[in-house]
């Protein structure tokens, strides 16, 4: 069950890099929902690829096809397929990881996982291309919540040494949302940004990739959203950002900073303003005991670097059962950090949403 | 479903810090297990309170009971379900929290989300009590994983800013878990661990608190467990981690550090050693796209201070809905990241048991 | 995961049949529900043994000791567990059956599952003593259910070739219900039910045992619960049907009988009734489509007799792998189906209020 | 999560009888299974409409198209998606019953349950039409088994009042299977089979429908899988087989005949043949204790009539709520069990599969 997200919402994704097409079947969502294709379309393009120089030249218009789940626009509770067909492949830029795996990708781990039989080709249904059905389960899952009020942001927050200040974890609202959104480089900070383009321009000539960490927001959010434990919000949201490719990192709040810290610091006080429960602060990241406070949920996610380098690197040969000296080929992200930008608001406002279903119910 | 962690094998826990009693039920333990209740005692024994100055000074044997599921010491393949009775309990101390929320505890959210039901003794079903059963489980399931060569050990990598040197991602071994484990402080250099304590009881002293890092490698982990996107190790842990009151981040591998990484840095060369493939070095932590390397598994879990100290602190008063000052009572660990250590390893334990039943089947 | 329900409320079973205790774990209960103990009470003494001649004579209080999830009796929105301690065992009477297997018992099956770890005494976890829990889990689900309105009654259709009446589909009302709740024998029509009890006396004499039917109706639900397919209002509940030890076969409205029907005959035509829509007669036993049509939903379960007799029976042994013959000594109802009246009743009040949560969310 | 079947292996369903396509997601199929679509293609033939006078005169082709999953026709571990595309639709024969629902159908109860918003024509999800992606997922299923030698069959045991006598619990084979699956009407007597295409034809004839039992054996399970309680094997096929629409009842072995027999007679005597246990009888139909036997697996699902019938009904007017009367145009089954056969073992197939996994581990 690797590719489903079985909850309330039920997320089933599917494809491989050069299968004829990519997709997801998203069941449970409520009848009544006029789908906005342009807002789907907007995030799907800010993940597409092919744009600018930080990101692979690989060609897909990354149009969504509706199979089902859909009256003239409108979701009518039946389960909704979406499908990407897979275009401008080169598979043939794939033979040799068959044998010598690249490092850093899970080229060997599938190769033992599946006994060999697995997909090579593109990365199969390892490739990142595959976040692509996650932002248009997400998208929908965006929109459900911008109805409700409820608004999903995220930026980029470093690319290796370079950082921009991020949101403010108490003020941060919609219309940095939005800026970013707009935006052609998704930071905040415009100089910030051009720094960033810079490193991964200078990695990318020498060969080389950079990693990232995009930061996450949702504001809106009502208090009481969640459960202890298992299904602690930090949890399940944990489960789905780990499902993106390259993540090896998650944190809420302050998160690794309030281990450093103590709990006079850390602590954040509570006080009451416009007749609302507010904190002062938000070390927490609007999540106290699994369970939403109804401050800004805030969270960040680490981003490996590319492990696609042009440079020359060492891994084994499978068959020979020794070392082996490997050039990937192919057309790759320097920073995978940038794309993933729309693909970290998806799968936050798939498990916000989804959340949300636990007290309100669902289809 | 909150306190149900439902895949191959089911862990159901339940209880209050001041119900009759708390305690676990595992579904899907394999028949034939001759349970080691003298393991299981020394792992609960590690998390249990009372036995330190950096530990809260409620006395609570936790031995367990079991009411099923053994025949003669011995798994029948029926659930068995373990008991500890709840004896030191002091509910008067907690008649003032029903109204004035603790900064950072569940206290508000959980009055949210129960509409006020929610049992405020000694934090309820929310309590840092409710991670004995979890040891349980995970106890367990560490005896299941050490007879298949699968050894589980956790460590306190830092306290506020106070911090060790860390495992070593390629050759950490079951030795130095055994170390830990038989330590009276969970570190592996103990004059770490004395500045650790220092800084504790310092923090103590001022009615303050401290966060902390802990740390977990799993060695002889076989390559090819796990799955892609959402049944990937990382996510699969990552869920079971933030289960664990106060985790505010998990990371695997370099984590955080890969994403201010070159490609170049932070890609693990394969090797061939002794007829296996290896990885030189081990910034993925043992994990690539979510299935095991065979290098160790290796995760750190942030905690944040204990939200209860004794300074008085700035809330809110929901009954008068206007700001309130508290002083909490009661008795509290100055650090829970200390006796966090053994609850690490049971989780990790129950994810790593749980994902390798994918590949063997399961009762 | 064979003794966990996960859905939207979580009910784990445990227990053996001379283990230490029984009990269950009850996640996803609402807060704020006033637990009537006397209405579990008196639907656990239905179940209960002891009583008269047509059921076992093993004495079980059956008193349920509640151990979290309650403040004041008052469920606070953490799991509830309740134990019932097993008193009143005999294990010495199972011992030939470790190696002989009963005809018609799990003995065989559990051997070869369980590779002879397996509790044998009084039937293991396999015992219709595990029904107890079921019954406390489903109780509460029938005060849940009650308190919007919504009544769940079963009744004893036939034993062997008697049967009486059974529910009228369309008129079925609360007081029957009520009625053969408080009969000491659980049939509608008396004297049926003397010539039942007459039937089960005369095979018991025999040292032979019989089936029977089990009827059962839910009124005042709303239309529009449940789904198509998978999670179709049939489905659900049959899962929950066949769960219960002896069940067989399961039908909905006319069942197998509208298997000889034409389509004229079995289509119920709808009609406005007060405002309502409702249809004339009730062969859909409620359920269009998996989906609640807002009259009374009927379903039945057919139980085997029971395959405890005392007359000699031809089995094998297991060690020496030849024919053997065996004498069922021990305790046993000589119609199972007479006590689990309560039982049906209580697991289609489960799966009825899990498919409420559906739509109305849950803890 | 309605159309979403989430086990050992996950199927996820799609489509509306009127969208632009049908299909289904396989999450979980074992890497390196060769596919024979040749089977495949038989098994959707034997369901597909159009071809005989007891068949609805909708024409579709019901060729799977595979968008992902394999690589050169063999499983490479990653979720297989097939699509079916509607061609034949007449959407305008739908319009009236979008106010006036047609008795039987689902069309009241879901536009109860999706407010009005559900997708009307040609039945939506609702329609039998999306049983062909559960005949291609049970399909895989059926050739997933008979690489280890087990084999599932089904056949027409009745239409109305007409019954053929149906497989000998004890000695059923493969070969009666592979007969059925080759005659051009689903029986085994082709002398009972004449008799049930009269009684079909004859129906028709008169604007009326007729309903059918289906009878199911798998052949060669080992014993031993299943669990006890919500895990047994007749609650798992239960939930898939009530999934199928038209099914109101289900029964295994003896089933509700049982009810009506003495423990003496419907108790299956183990005896030891060719070194292995079996039982003389198989009222128990090859499931104890919810755990396989090792006999074999015998289950019978009845059919409801085809509500569609041309003669007039009593129905009513949603916009009005009041008395109407409707006469159902479009081209429909008048027996649906007949087409029903593969369905049955295809949904048994991918129960039993499921099942097995359980032991094995899956994907």
């Amino acid at each position: 069950m690797s590719s489903v997200f079985a909850s309330n919402i039920t997320v089933s994704v599917f494809g491989q890099s050069h299968s004829p097409a990519i997709g997801v079947v998203v069941d449970g969502l409520p009848a009544g929902h006029r789908v906005s294709f342009e807002e789907l379309q907007a995030l799907l393009d800010r993940r597409a690829p092919g744009k600018a120089p930080w990101a692979t030249q690989r060609k897909e218009p990354d149009i969504p096809e509706i199979l089902s789940g859909l009256v003239d626009g409108v979701t009518c509770g039946a389960p909704l397929c979406a499908v990407f067909r897979n275009g401008d492949t080169r598979s043939a830029d794939y033979r040799e990881i068959r044998d010598v795996p690249r490092p850093g990708h899970a080229d060997y781990t599938a190769h033992v996982r599946y006994s060999g039989f697995q997909d090579v080709a593109g990365g199969g249904h390892f490739s990142g291309r595959l976040t692509a059905p996650l932002c248009f389960a997400g998208g929908l899952c965006m929109q459900l919540l911008r109805d409700r009020g409820i608004f999903v942001g995220a930026h980029l927050l470093s690319v290796g040494t370079e950082r921009e200040s991020g949101y403010d974890p108490v003020r941060v609202g919609h219309e940095q949302f939005a800026a970013v959104h707009f935006a052609d480089f998704p930071t905040m900070d415009r100089e910030a940004g051009e720094r960033m383009k810079r490193a991964i321009l200078a990695a990318a000539q020498e060969g080389d990739s950079l990693g990232g960490v995009v930061e996450c927001a949702v504001t809106g959010l009502p208090a009481g959203i969640g459960s202890p434990m298992f299904d602690g919000m930090e949890g399940r949201l944990a489960r789905l950002l780990f499902a993106v490719p390259a993540v090896k990192g998650v944190e809420f709040g302050a998160g690794f900073a309030s281990a450093a810290a103590r709990g006079s610091e850390n602590n954040d006080p509570f006080t009451v303003k416009n007749g609302q429960v507010r904190t002062v602060t938000n070390n927490h990241g609007g999540i106290l005991g699994g369970i939403t406070s109804g401050m800004p949920l805030l969270l960040r996610a680490a981003f490996k670097p590319t492990p696609s380098i042009s440079k020359a690197q060492k891994s084994v040969s499978l068959s020979a059962l020794e070392d082996a000296e490997l050039t990937v080929h192919g057309r790759h992200d320097p920073c995978v950090a940038v794309r993933a930008v729309p693909v970290i608001e998806a799968v936050t406002a798939l498990g916000v949403y989804d959340a949300l279903l636990d007290a309100e119910g669902h289809v």
